[in-house]
Parts: structure tokens; C-alpha cells; sequence
């Protein structure tokens, strides 16, 4: 529990002073001006007068139990600062100093020497190099970070890794009035992680939504089980710095971290139920809305605008972002028509036109919000001269009440109006500036209330040959290599992948019995490990269809490929089906990825590969197949038969289950499998595994 | 020249009222309110005081010259009013009054009466259904508008359709402090039409950035017109509502225009090098940049932070909008290691971190500019607390000063430091609150520029036999029917495309001569208007080898095909190349669009589709073809060879100049078209042609 953290009965500031640009002035300044609820104690081995209060010079003089430290000394004395600490019995340091791991190996050795010293002290430690933690739940008010955003009580809580985006996050909550729940930003990691905090956020009632911010993963399968643990109770919004590779690189030369994790968060976050974000901006728009309405029950918004265009922009917004228009029944129509002016447009969006009054918006919510085939109304209000604004503010909140769907309000006025923003915000009504915003929220909630409704299964059980997968495996482990052919496609066939007879030929000698296997028409391949690139090299011959085309190819193949260590594969040939690949590749500190996608050019041109964390549940292997741009082509084209989509949640279902039981297949490239119509079961035609 | 309307000497407004809520009322106080330079008369038949002003009974009684007049009285006594205006001289009037075009057949017949009252009185019509006209010019300041917000000069001119959209756009340009110089939303454009004000804009010499906002274009080629010639000078920004079809539905009951003009519209705003936006806030955005910077020269990005997350975000953002990161000389690097803190980063975002004061800004800034491969920056800035924000704000200024690249700047900061975005808006520097705000204001500016600097041709002459395909289409014209394949590829021949060596075969006893003509293997077609899925109903015989195949082939389709009105048609097959679908589409009021697209799952899965406006020149017809996500596809993938693209170009160019030319060609459809390798012609082995 982290309530010594986030809710502390007192708070020492260590290297408290009297310049007000310090980092320990501002703490102690931030902890009174908020009103701490506890006592809080500035330290300073000098002594002195900070903000009226008397420092102590050391931890050890304060008279009370302390909690909580804010730490912003030099780097090399936080150890033994720790010591006393642990003497005084703190339960939590937060350290603010840099110079830490971000610097390089020498910082790398103190932090670890810091991190020992608070554990045989018994003292959890957030940061290093970092901004440190606000509640602002009245029964504590706790301001511990040197930030510049007021804070004011609301329900969304921050975690965030780069202190200048959490601050961001925290400000325009705070702009719009609704201020936030805890806030974080963390920095280093090095004891207390995200995930703990998370967890914490998840389980504080106070907290409706959690807005987080994340740079690299340090253990992205404790984040996976923290936010899967959440979001049937809570939304929580994310976005991962360094999408693009660019930006990955960028991530790495402020964190450090190496590995490019964007496609993994991505596949962690859609198998916890977490809303992605690119955009900072949409995402606190989106906390926003989600701060005070509830989760829409489906995807269908209802419009409603004074003033044309701005309608328009919100439907292209809307179904640009997966949004449906809802249509109205004949008795919701007929309502409209008698409340509205009769030059008022009933469709969707319905135009109530720029006279109307506060009767006429009222009629219009809540017409819109009894409709039964209608899960959201976004309201458009620009603030013609010749209406009430005042009475439309209130009105459209009454139309509101009672109901749990959602509802967006977007105003178009002039800051002479902007009494009527606060009106609507003091009733719990999210506003926004513009028509593609509103849209957007909405969009978000929907998002999120359809990620978070899906069905959450176990991955299953499936009928594998465990065992003889670990043998084939154990004799190429640690050799960092491909495994040849034979003992590829055997490894998929004891997880009861679908793959082609083969047959392991050595010699000329070995020709008709491996035929005898196979059949014909069949393929012959060398099988060596440093021959990847088969086909380019001429190692693979396709389509013998008798024994003695049999008997040149293997003989011009052993020519090509000469020497003791080459051996040869003949292997059935399988009819040309839809061409798919299907991969795995390990993932640092979370197991492993899955990857599908369309063969031949989509794969190549438009690069449309979807992935997800391994093992598979059975409806993350359906949605996996459905993440892909190209998955019509699954279904079947111009009255071509589709492929067997049961057969291949099958096959990905396997493929993720070897992946997940075998942490060292690094790589594992099934291209091409062929799909076939309904009743046929695909087959892993070619296959490239590397172990670690 | 407009100059009456937007620059009038005086203005009198017919329908003026006592009444605060009324129209008439709210354009005199506007006028009055934001000084306009010469006399406003209200006219009203009652007379009365409005606003201090004694109102005149008519027109007529007005005692000066009037330029404009601004109408907002019942729609059916405009044309009598009209009758006076023209007594009087009045060149231009804005009709505010509803109730025309746009509420169904009486409205329009009301209209072309008021139209034609109009111009027997040699009147200009604004409108009707209109807010009315702006311009900011201090010279002349007329507020001739009934909307909300405040009047102040700037250099950023509007025209919306849509009077919710243009107000919106005025509102976010004051919000920021910049203003505006012309202003009009121009609703139903009876007779003044769009196209007259931008060009009007364009010739104006206080405007240096135009946004537009359309529905719906009624003379789409005047624009188209209007547009390319401004664009060589000043920025023109523009959203065209009803991007998704149920967008364009709203706008169809928005404006009652019929027509999708989606597609149409992307084209020509490509072709005039107009920027289009989807999202409203992100234009106005890019014209505030724009507003006080100069274009980049070069697509690539400096970015300076002093916090990392932020400049992740940027980094993300600005390379998935098409720009580069920036990489610095050596002697840059130097002079940034010099100048900034130890712990600074020097890559692309330079983190200057957070401690930084104004000098190290200055110099992050000055150096950035000074790098020959750097074109723009952007400056982010969180306002810490341990530093000098204001001295932060001037040196950026400073740093600015004497380069013309463009510069944007980001700040983080809460209400207390809102004066020092204040300053550095007085700069003329834009501010942003938000790290990817800035990325995409830098984007579109290079948007911009890449789009004006294309290089601008004319269609070239092309050796056409333009008589031998007018003497084709001259049978069909009128019957709105599909061309048989025979008279179809013979007009594609007649404009140079080429095309299969056909024969036309009556009966069995010109099967001889036509073989002698196509050659082995051929292709046998029925050839009937009426059948145009030929080969779902077994109308096709591909690869036919030889004499034998090719009468029983021919003896099962005549059969299969009875009746006199049915014709066949040999085809030389064609080896098969890459699947390309060319052609071409009427768009009312522009002439023709030219589409391209990769065949098969491109177009039927992926939607792969390029649109351009025929006919096309040379570096159209090569963006064209550089348009479509699968374009790698014609470079040629995995090592094969790539198609032939100056062929391909030529085809292009053919197939719209054919549109272009004959305009009862309303679909033409070239699919699919093969290519080849370099020094193969390309070949149209399936065409579709339908005249009106």
C-alpha cells in the first residue's frame, strides 16, 4: 500500500532553503500554500528560515513521525541522508535530485548504492530525478513536487513519466476547472514502479479516470496485469512517447532505453483495455468528458447545432473516428417536429437554427437522449446575438439529468459569454471550442467502453506436445542460430501447427523414401542454418512432379550446395492458398509478440502487420485477424470463398502458445501459411525460427 | 472590383430596428461600434430611433451616395426594395433575409425574381441567407455583419459558406490576438459567387493569408481558376465540409447540393495548391503561423526543449506530417556544447533542460536558424520556476530576429505567466499551448510551400486524332449508354492510348480474317451494349491457342449470345503485366477527373484511388501516379522490375485529354491497364466507356 506515499501523515522537506528557486523552497512552499493537512517539517543541516519556519538540521530533531521525505540534495549524500531516514523510521523518499542512471554508468553505481541503503532501511524510494506527488483529496491536500499548476480537488488521477507531460496533463484539467485526483511523475524508477502506483490509482475511490504518460516500460508485464486489473472498474488513457522511429530514438536519449516498445505498448494496452492516445490534447479532452459522463452503451451519436457547418465538421469527425449517426423513430421525429421551428432540419444533425431558444434545445437534448437507438449527444451552441444564452445554458443541462448517456457541449461564443462555459462545466456538462472535438470525446468513450466490454478469457488449453517441443529446442539453445528446416516445421508440428510432410534427405540413397512420404507433386530444399535466404540462393526447387525430376533436382542442389554440414528437406507441396504470414518475436520483459498479416504486397507494400501479446485468448485471436487493414480479403473477394477463420484462430492460437512456452524462440516467421476455404485446414508452408 | 462592397463609402441598412435582437439593429451597432470610416443610415418605412440615429423612411430620403446596402427585411419585398436601391445608385447589396434557394421551389422562384431585380438595376448580390461582409482595414473598417466578435485589423483574410464555420474561424484568430482584414460568409451566392472574393482577396494587398470554408461549389472551374492564380503569391488554407458520405449528406440538407464533391474538391485543391484541412482548429492554427511567417524553404525541423516528454511528442508528430529532423553541422554541435549546460542534449530535440536560462534559448535558437539544413524550428518552454521567464521570452524574440525561416514557440505555463505569451505574440512570434500544435503549424507551412513551389505546366499538346474520336462518340451522344468494346478501344486508340489489336467478328466467316489480325492467343468477347459484366456471364474466352479453340469457342458464345443486336470481338491477349485501373469521371461544373490506381485488392480491398482534374500536365500526371499508398508497387518489389513509368505518364496524359475534350464521356473506366518494364508500351486490355 502507498498510503504513507499519497496520503502522509507528515512530510520532512530534505535540503529545504531560502531561495525561492530551489527545488526544496518550492516543495515547502507548494505543501502550505495547498494546505497539507499534516505537519510539515523543512530540513537543512545549516538551519535557517524558510517561508517562516524554523529548519531542522536534521531529519532525526523533527519531533513527530514522518511519513514522507521530498529529498532535492546532491546526489552523492541522498545515501546516507537514507540512513537517517531509516532511523527516523520514513516510509517513503521521494528524490527529486538528478545525476542518477540518466547520466551514465557512475550515476548507475549511486543509484544502485541509494536504492541498497533504502532497503536495509526499510524505505521505498520514487524517483530519482524526479518531480514527486500530489493528492489532492481534501482530507490530505498533499503538494509534494515543485510544480506551478494550482491544485484543486477533481477525479482524474496522472501518472506520467516526463515531469513536463504530466504537468501539461495536470494544467488543462486544471483549465477547465476540474483539477485532479493524484498526480505523479516518476523519472527513474529505480524502487517504487508504475505499475505500484497504478494499482494504487485503481483502487482509490476517489479516482474515476487515470490519465498516464509513458516514455519506456521498465517491467511492461506487471504494467499489463496492473491496468488489466483497472479498466473494468476504470477508464484509463495512455499515450507512449516515440511512436515513430524517430521519436523511439528521441525516448532513447532521454531515458536510455533501447529497445523500441511502441508496438508493444500498443499490444499491451489493447489486451488490457487501455485507450490509446497520439495526441495529448484529445487524451485530456477525452479524461475531461470521461470525468464527469458515463460510458456510452453503444456507438450511435445524435447532433444537435444551431448553426450548420460546425454539424457538419462533428459527422465527418464522427464517423471519421468509428462513430455511427443514429436515426430517430417516427415518434422521436414527430416530437421534434411539433417543439422545433418549422425550418429546424430533423435529421441527424438535427439544425435547431440560430433563433432558436432554450425551449427549442431543451426539446432537442431530450428527445435525443429518450431515443432508444441514440448513445451519446454531442449539443453545438454558438451564441447567436439574438437568443438567451443564459436560459439555453440551463436548459440544455435539465434536458440532461436523469439520463446516463453521454453528453458533449460545444459553445461557440466570445469571452463576453464565457459565464455561460462555467455555468454548463458547474454542472457537469463537458464543453468544448470546437465541433471535431466534441466528436472526438465521444469517440474516445466510445472507444473506451467498447475495448472495455470485451470478452476477457483465458488463453486455452490446447493439446500440445510440450515436451518434444523442449528437446528440439534444447539443442540449439544458447546458439543465438536459426534452426534448420526439418527441426523448424517438427517444433510447430508438436504444437500442433499445420505444416507440410516433410522429410529429412541426407544422400542420394534417402530420395525414394523420403518421396514415399511426401508424395508428389513435392519440394526439395537444402536445410542448412546459413542458408536463410533459400530461394534467392536457388536452394529451393518447386513443383517435381515425378522421380526423375526428383532425381536432377536433388543432384544439381547437392552441386550447388556441397560440404558435410549442408543437409536437404523434401517436403509436400501444398496447393496455393490465400497467402498469410503469421510471427512471433520476443518482447523484453513481457514474453512475447504475435504478429499476423496478409502476404505478398500488404505485407511488403502496405506494411498492414497487426500485433498482440502471447499467449492468445480465443476472441484475441479473432480480433487480431480483424486489426488488419486488409482483413476483407479474409472474407473473400468478388465471390471468392473466404478462409477458414476457425482454422486459423486455431493456428494463432498454437503459433502464441510455443511462443509463450518457449522464451527462447526469439523469432519464429511462418511466411507464407496458406488459408484455406472452410474445411480445409491452413498450413505453415515456410518457417524461420531463431532461438536465443 | 468589389471595392463597393468591401470598401464602401457608405452604407445604409434597409430593415434597421429598435430592436437589440434584430439583425438591422445588430449590423448598425456593429458598423457604428467598430468605427466605420464613413456615414451608416438606417432605413426603416416606420422611421423611429435606433441607436441614437434617426432611422429614414426610404432609400431614396438617404442624403448622400450609398455603395452598399445591407438588407435583412421579409424576403418577399426584397425585389421592390431593390427597385429603389437602384434609384439610388446602391452597387452592391448583402441580403440577410432567409427564405430562398434554400427552403424549396417558391424560395427559388422568389430568388431569380430578386436576382433579376437586381440586375436590371445593375446591383451586386451578396447572399441572400447571408451574415454579411467585414473588412478590417483601418482605412475602412466596415463591420457589415451581424455576428459577435470583435473587430480588429489583422492580415488573415475568410470566406466561409458556412456562417457558424467563418464565424468560428474569426473567433480563434482574436482568441490569439491577431485579428483579421477581410471577413464574409456568403450563404446562398445567388449572384456574387465565391470565386469573385477570393480573387478579390487574393489582389489585396493587407492580406497575406486566406482561409475558406465550402460546402458546396456552384462553379467549381472558377475556382479552381481563382485559386491557382493566388496561390503563386499568398497562402490559401481551406476545409471542404463533408468529407465522409454522411457528411456530405448533412451538407446536401444543409445547402441542397446533390453532388459528392469530395473527391472533386481534394483535386482541385491539389492542382491550385490550395492546403486542405480536415479539422478545423488545425487550420486556424497554421494561419496564425502563417500569419507572421515566412514559408520553409526545406522540409526539415530544428526542435528545442527544456523538458524531454514534450519534445517526444513534437518529434512523433512532426515526422508523421511529413517533416525531417534537422541534423546539425559540427560547428553547430560545437557551438550548442559550448553554449548550453553539460547535462544539455545536443541531438534533434536539443534539451536544453530545465534550468536553462534566456541566454542558453538565445543561443539554442540563433544557432538552430544558422544551420544551413535546418528550415524551421520549433521552441518549446516550459516556464519552471527556478528561471526568468520574461528574459526567456525577449532573447527567443532576439534570436529570431534577421533569419526568415519560421519559427513557432510552445509554452507551458499557468494563468500567472499568460503575459509573457502576451510578448512574445507582440513579436510576432506564434505561440501554441500544445508541443504537437507547433509540429503540425510547422507542417502545414511546409505543406504550403512544397505544394506552391510545384512546377506549373500546361496540359501538353498531345498528337490526337481528335475528328475520329468525335465522329465515334457522335453515335452514342445522348443515349446514355455504355459503348461497345469495339468503338471503345477505337476511341482509346484515336487518342494514342494503346490497346489490344482487335477485330470485330459478325459471324463465323470472319473469324479467319480477325485471327489474321490479333494473332494466337486471342481473346473472344461478346460485344453488346447490354452486357456489360461479359465475363461473369461467360461473355469472355481467354488464351485461346489455336484455330480449332477458337471456332468452338465462338460456336458456344454465339450460341450462349443469340439475337441480331449482338456483336463479337477478337482481342490479341496480352502477357500479363502489372494491374493497373485508369479513368476517368465527369464532374459537373469542372469538366473531369482523372482516377488512378493499382487493380486487384489496391482498389477493391485497400481503396487505393488518386483523383486529378483532366486534362492533366506532365508533373500531374507523375504526382498523380505518386499519390497512391501502393506506389512502391510500381518501383517494382523484392528485386523485380519496376513498370515504365514515362509510358505509363503518356498514357495518363492521353486518357485526360480525352475527358477533357469530350465531355459526354461521363465514365470511362481502363481496367485493367497493363504495364511493363521500361520500353513496353502499357496496354488498356478492358475498357467500360458511358456518354451522356
Amino acid at each position: 500500500m502507498l498510503d504513507g506515499l499519497f496520503r502522509p501523515r507528515a512530510v520532512a522537506v530534505i535540503g529545504a532553503s531560502a531561495n525561492p528557486y530551489s527545488i526544496g523552497h518550492i516543495v515547502v512552499r507548494n505543501l502550505v500554500q495547498y494546505g497539507f493537512k499534516g505537519p510539515v517539517f523543512p530540513v537543512n543541516p545549516k538551519g535557517g528560515v524558510i517561508r517562516s519556519m524554523q529548519a531542522y538540521e536534521s531529519i532525526l530533531d523533527v519531533p513527530c513521525d514522518v511519513d514522507l521525505v521530498n529529498i532535492s540534495i546532491r546526489n552523492v549524500f541522498v545515501p546516507k541522508v537514507l540512513d537517517e531516514c531509516g532511523k527516523k523510521g520514513v516510509k517513503f523518499a521521494i528524490v527529486h535530485s538528478a545525476g542518477f542512471k540518466e547520466v551514465g554508468p557512475e550515476g548507475e553505481a549511486l543509484e544502485r548504492e541509494m536504492v541498497a541503503a533504502a532497503h536495509r532501511n526499510g524505505i521505498r524510494l520514487f524517483g530519482p530525478n524526479s518531480q514527486g506527488i500530489q493528492n489532492a483529496d481534501p482530507e490530505v491536500s498533499v503538494y509534494a513536487n515543485f510544480t506551478f499548476v494550482p491544485q484543486k480537488p477533481g477525479n482524474v488521477s496522472i501518472v506520467a513519466q516526463g515531469g513536463g507531460m504530466g504537468e501539461m496533463l495536470k494544467l488543462h484539467l486544471h483549465n477547465v476547472g476540474l483539477g485532479h485526483r493524484m498526480y505523479c511523475s516518476y523519472g527513474n524508477e529505480c524502487d517504487l514502479t508504475m505499475p505500484e502506483i497504478l494499482a494504487y490509482y485503481g483502487q482509490d475511490e476517489g479516482t474515476r479516470v487515470i490519465m498516464m504518460q509513458t516514455e519506456s516500460f521498465k517491467d511492461p508485464r506487471a504494467f499489463l496485469e496492473a491496468a488489466a486489473a483497472i479498466t473494468p472498474h476504470k477508464p484509463i488513457l495512455a499515450i507512449k512517447a516515440g511512436r515513430t522511429s524517430e521519436g523511439s530514438q528521441a525516448v532513447s536519449s532521454h531515458t536510455g532505453a533501447l529497445v523500441d516498445q511502441a508496438t508493444m505498448a500498443e499490444a499491451m494496452y489493447r489486451k488490457a483495455g487501455v485507450v490509446q492516445f497520439t495526441d495529448t490534447h484529445q487524451m485530456i479532452k477525452a479524461a475531461i468528458a470521461m470525468s464527469t459522463q458515463d460510458p456510452p452503451p453503444g456507438n450511435r451519436i445524435g447532433i444537435i447545432t444551431n448553426t450548420g457547418g460546425p454539424g457538419i465538421q462533428a459527422v465527418d469527425e464522427s464517423v471519421s473516428q468509428g462513430l455511427e449517426l443514429a436515426r430517430w423513430s417516427a415518434a422521436g421525429t414527430a416530437k421534434l417536429k411539433d417543439a422545433l421551428f418549422a425550418e429546424a432540419s430533423l435529421g441527424n444533425p438535427v439544425d435547431v437554427v440560430a433563433t432558436a431558444d432554450h425551449n427549442h434545445y431543451h426539446a432537442a437534448v431530450s428527445t435525443l437522449l429518450a431515443e432508444a437507438d441514440t448513445d451519446m449527444v454531442m449539443v453545438f451552441f454558438v451564441t447567436a446575438p439574438f437568443t438567451d444564452t443564459n436560459a439555453i445554458a440551463m436548459r440544455i443541462k435539465e434536458a440532461t439529468e436523469g439520463s446516463h448517456k453521454p453528453v458533449v457541449v460545444v459553445v461557440e461564443t466570445f469571452s463576453e459569454n464565457y459565464g455561460l462555459i462555467d455555468k454548463l462545466r458547474a454542472a457537469d456538462l463537458p464543453v468544448f471550442e470546437f465541433a471535431e472535438d466534441g466528436a472526438r470525446a465521444l469517440a474516445a468513450m466510445n472507444r473506451d467502453a467498447r475495448l472495455r466490454e470485451r470478452p476477457r478469457e483465458e488463453a486455452p488449453a490446447l493439446d500440445v506436445d510440450r515436451d518434444a517441443a523442449a528437446k528440439i529446442l534444447a539443442r540449439y539453445r544458447g546458439s543465438g542460430s536459426y534452426l534448420p528446416q526439418a527441426d523448424a516445421f517438427a517444433l510447430l508440428a508438436a504444437y500442433g501447427v499445420p505444416v507440410p510432410k516433410t522429410a529429412a534427405v541426407a544422400g542420394e540413397g534417402d530420395l525414394a523414401a523420403a518421396v514415399a512420404q511426401t508424395g508428389f507433386p513435392c519440394v526439395l530444399k537444402v536445410d542448412a542454418a546459413d542458408v536463410i535466404h533459400k530461394s534467392d540462393a536457388g536452394g529451393v526447387v518447386l513443383g517435381i512432379a515425378d522421380t526423375e525430376q526428383l532425381n536432377s533436382a536433388f543432384a544439381a542442389m547437392r552441386a550447388a550446395f556441397p560440404g558435410d554440414g549442408v543437409g536437404f528437406l523434401l517436403m509436400e507441396q501444398k496447393p496455393k492458398g490465400r497467402e498469410l504470414i503469421v510471427g512471433a518475436t520476443a518482447s523484453p520483459g513481457l514474453g512475447s509478440l504475435v504478429l499476423f498479416g496478409l502476404g505478398g504486397v500488404f505485407v511488403e507494400v502496405m506494411k498492414d502487420v497487426a500485433a498482440a501479446v502471447a499467449p492468445l485468448s480465443r476472441p484475441e485471436a479473432r480480433e487480431l485477424m480483424g486489426l488488419i487493414r486488409g482483413r476483407a480479403v479474409l472474407e473473400g473477394l468478388r465471390g471468392e470463398e473466404g478462409v477458414d477463420m476457425d482454422a486459423l484462430e486455431d493456428l494463432l492460437l498454437r503459433v502464441s502458445r510455443l511462443a509463450a512456452d518457449m522464451p527462447e524462440i526469439v523469432e519464429m516467421d511462418l511466411n507464407p501459411v496458406f488459408a484455406y476455404p472452410v474445411g480445409v485446414a491452413p498450413c505453415a508452408v515456410d518457417v524461420r525460427i531463431k532461438v536465443s
